[in-house]
């Protein structure tokens, strides 16, 4: 199967480039990336070199697939040509998430270059939505901060354990916020130091709540969502706090077990969604596909408690990306993503 | 005026004998540590060696104030003595930090070496306490995070503006583990990851709980505290929820302006806390003194957030130890508290 | 292929079954670790949990080939047994890397346990010991130090084009210290911090002048070597100085594009030892087997400058143990080795 | 006596308001930055806020000594203005530094705005040139590398005891780089990474040389220097490595107890070169005004190794400056100096 990767030289791009490079059904026919065109992959990334490619202004071989990595609105405008030409798609940019075109074009300042596409493009938050992705020519890949909040809710919404409301606190690491240079991901800044960012709203909200309304058809999710930034490169960690009906689950550590044991039954088929009982790290997810769960309840306030994480670039971005290919061409799903963590 | 430290060879102690060096009115005369006593200071710690003073196994030197920096149930076990001898104590341990005997005991899992002394302790969050400080002979320094979320929950409580129950997600430096080894303070394990942890509870919670009392007679507060340890050195960042009550503020950013001059109201007395308008980070704090806080509404939700953070060693331990000692004694607050932070 | 690991609770060990878990032809089916001894593999490490194993106390299932990541005289104590049975060894530890028997009780300050495994027990710094390593049942797996250094500066000995003298300044993460507490490897301690350690003599030091004795025979190196410390997980990078015989390259550019070329050539079979125009950094090996080595000269000076970097976990530990097990088994050299590094 | 600070937006220029905030006998009364023109300080850094300051275009008040920390070139051109006025200054940047006008416009590729006060300027390495300092009206701070390597090299030099070569290895903090964006700053780039940079040669060589050409009239000292950049914010330790000459120091541990008596003789007098018997770490230098350095030989190849450190933006920039400006005045040299070191 020939692949497309369309911008390689940001954080997403190389890291697919870096995960297919294992594929056993995926070749790299070509990489573009504009002020880089010309160069050779490996003179840019030298990580890369083995790949033995150079990088194209445009995608310049046929594929059967392209991924694109580029930011929203020159994303939507890339993938059209692919889509016209029936090639199937896996957008990693925010372009094609958000089924309300009002919502997107509100939240990214942008008008949708195409929107036309919005109907057909499958969300893809492959544990939610396999059959659909699976009959896909057109895959959004979801947000990385949404990747982790949603698996980390979605049980619970879906048996209706909770009330529709929550409050998300994420952590996440600085790579997220991509190559392109800023005040806000300059070392000296970000080292040994932690901030909110984003108070008024982040983009990725939206995603959260059209989710949340999927699960939980006809609900109003009041979700407060607060992302931060904290001095690591890879990794984010999520916090999910909702409260739980009364009822939903028996008291105390019983309920604890049964909730577990609940998320573990909705995730079973799931490779890459692994429920654990102890309070998981991000560490334990570097570089691998893995989006870890651990559900729990503050006994002291009934609260439902649900921590999550993560590799910010992997399951929340290339990784899922592949993980999508794969179920679209009814490729194994973890083909090319057996890769365990990078510990310590 | 003539101080000693106990148990100079931690991270609260050392910072002590740091920020005291600078101090006009305070000498330190004597500083403990059993297992390095015999050893000069500048030996243990090189960048104390202007001190110019040699490790003891106990305070060998007639002192007007004692700042403990032990452990829980070591510490009240050493203040003991010099209460009884007449001598100021700031104790930076848990010991005398909970009025309820029994919630310590169960929080701690010791029996409590002298429970006589908790009645007339004080709580010794400055801004909160002051007069009663200005009286005390035992001020019970409180905790790191404590000082984050009560300061940062204080004005709406007071006011009535927040149903009682909060959410308060903190995330802190490693050197909050102090200096004795772990695995969970490993570099290896700890760097380029982020975790939760004490998520059963967190012995902090009781002293928030307390306080949440204290300001709003006859409330139960239903709080979640959950910690989590991110890969830098110093500082607390807390993010706190809470339920605003109707109409306790206007709508839209009308409402957060109250809200924000209410809190500067609170505090307009206050050097150290200081209340700002755009979201703070640890790094603006480094070694000094000051709790900034940030007030805001999630104006989606209605929810109330703010967002505080401090020097877990300074605001969060030795520097509030300070700032009390100076208030038990009459000295002016901000005396040898005058630092700006290190940035970058 | 039947594979023990003796020891897999440390760095090496766990990084030793991270690797092999894709390897093709290597199948994990006994790993030891004695406080561990009885838990589930993915209790102790959640990241290995696919692995499905259960630490023993000793290896319990036949095995072909046995990895020892014990630290030095336990290491060869529990190698002894599987010489004997004529299972194949590679021991990561120091004890079968000095010929020179008094020179290693002289800088380990024990007695070897079985000297008599010393003569055919193999220096495998791959590279430059392949058709030895193809016939050894014993090899002894080089330092992480050492691998950077000699790789480094290998060609150029050989090649007679420095005077017998050297400086080797390397820098090293923490990951380097091993698992095991220690204050020079706590989290605050280490931070935000760089210094030197070992400035007496580094016990890598002998095997750096073991090989350089060997690639020039007669030669009395005097090399100075001393190691860093850095913030970082995984990583060495080391910078080394020589004194280039005069006429040992032409003068200017011309010499350093000679030198290059020469080091190129010196390498050109060998798939980890990578020879690179511009300066490397760790980061470009994060998780690889690669050495990347930059040869240059200070051309103000006419000293040889060569930079080197690695992983110390992979090529400097687990990696190259297991490129050594692929030699000795007449397997493709990078069966299981492919992965790219993990940037950024 | 009242200060300029010409371009307070970098980080040399907001680390020199954080100085002299406590400095008994300064008062700053006017900071400059074009791009923050009109901008309250506190509102650009808050931790500067208690300076109560608008950042202007230019130095708007009467000033008896002004800084500047502006990058080269511009920097000599804003100078010029104050020394025709009589004002006193130090420039922070590199403009002054050289004695050789060729020199300085190859290694910096400019023309120099203003030769005719290179001839006055003193270099500001405040150990070694005290006396003209006093005298002086301009002040050419020192580079921060020149600053460690300097101190460390000056005394053997001076007392000749090495041929004239040696080898600086030095690794620096990301803040030496500014707060200007680039690749090379940018978190993801930075963290969990070491590399060399700017191996063919780094503009603060010329410095060194021209140090050590006044230190031992008539020698041309042959002197690598190689930078490292590893990821943490602040600090500097450079390895300084050197032939000694024979007989210079008797032989084993008795010459190493004589150069370091040798060392703590040559800088007796001086409150900030702090000569240690023990490897120093840069943690211990974090926020204060020290260098610290560490003199021993390298027994087993008779080697001088010169361990030194500092904190590039205070002894390695602004701290020094201070110093210097301290000097100039006939103050009291440590006034404003006195904080010890951030530890943990």
């Amino acid at each position: 199967m020939n692949v497309g990767i369309v911008n390689v030289t940001g954080y997403a791009g190389s890291e697919l480039a870096r995960i297919l490079y294992r594929h056993p059904d995926a070749r790299i026919v070509s990489v573009t990336g504009r002020s880089e065109a010309g160069k050779r992959l490996g003179e840019v990334f030298p990580h890369l070199a083995p790949l033995d490619l150079t990088i194209e202004k445009e995608v310049g071989a046929s594929v059967d697939v392209v991924f694109s990595a580029l930011p929203h609105k020159s994303s939507a405008e890339a993938c059209a040509p692919f889509l016209k030409q029936g090639v199937k798609v896996v957008d990693i940019s925010a372009d094609f998430r958000l089924k309300d075109l009002a919502e997107y074009e509100q939240w990214y300042s942008v008008q949708h270059p195409c929107p036309q596409y919005l109907e057909e493009a499958v969300y893809g938050l492959t544990e939610l939505h396999k059959p659909e992705i699976a009959r896909a020519r057109l895959v959004a890949n979801p947000g990385c901060y949404p990747t982790s909040a949603v698996l980390a809710l979605a049980p619970a919404v879906k048996h209706g354990l909770i009330y529709p409301e929550a409050i998300i606190d994420s952590k996440s690491g600085v790579s997220g916020a991509g190559r392109a240079l800023s005040m806000s991901a300059h070392f000296s800044e970000v080292n040994e130091n932690v901030m909110a960012y984003s108070v008024g709203g982040h983009r990725h909200l939206p995603e959260i709540t059209q989710e949340w309304r999927a699960l939980d058809q006809g609900s109003q999710p009041k979700v407060t969502f607060l992302t931060h930034l904290i001095p690591m490169t890879r990794g984010i960690l999520s916090s999910c706090y909702a409260p739980l009906k009364d009822g939903a689950l028996p008291p105390g550590k019983k309920g604890v077990e049964e909730l577990q044991a609940l998320y573990r039954d909705f995730y079973k088929a799931e490779p890459f969604a692994r429920v654990v009982s102890a309070p998981p790290m991000t560490k334990h997810t570097l570089g691998n596909n893995d989006c870890v769960v651990f559900p729990t309840v503050d006994l002291r306030t009934g609260r439902l408690l649900v921590i999550s994480c993560l590799d910010n670039l992997v399951k929340g971005a290339a990784g899922q990306a592949v993980q999508n290919m794969n179920v679209m061409f009814g490729l194994p799903e973890t083909a090319g993503l057996e890769q365990l963590a990078i510990y310590p």
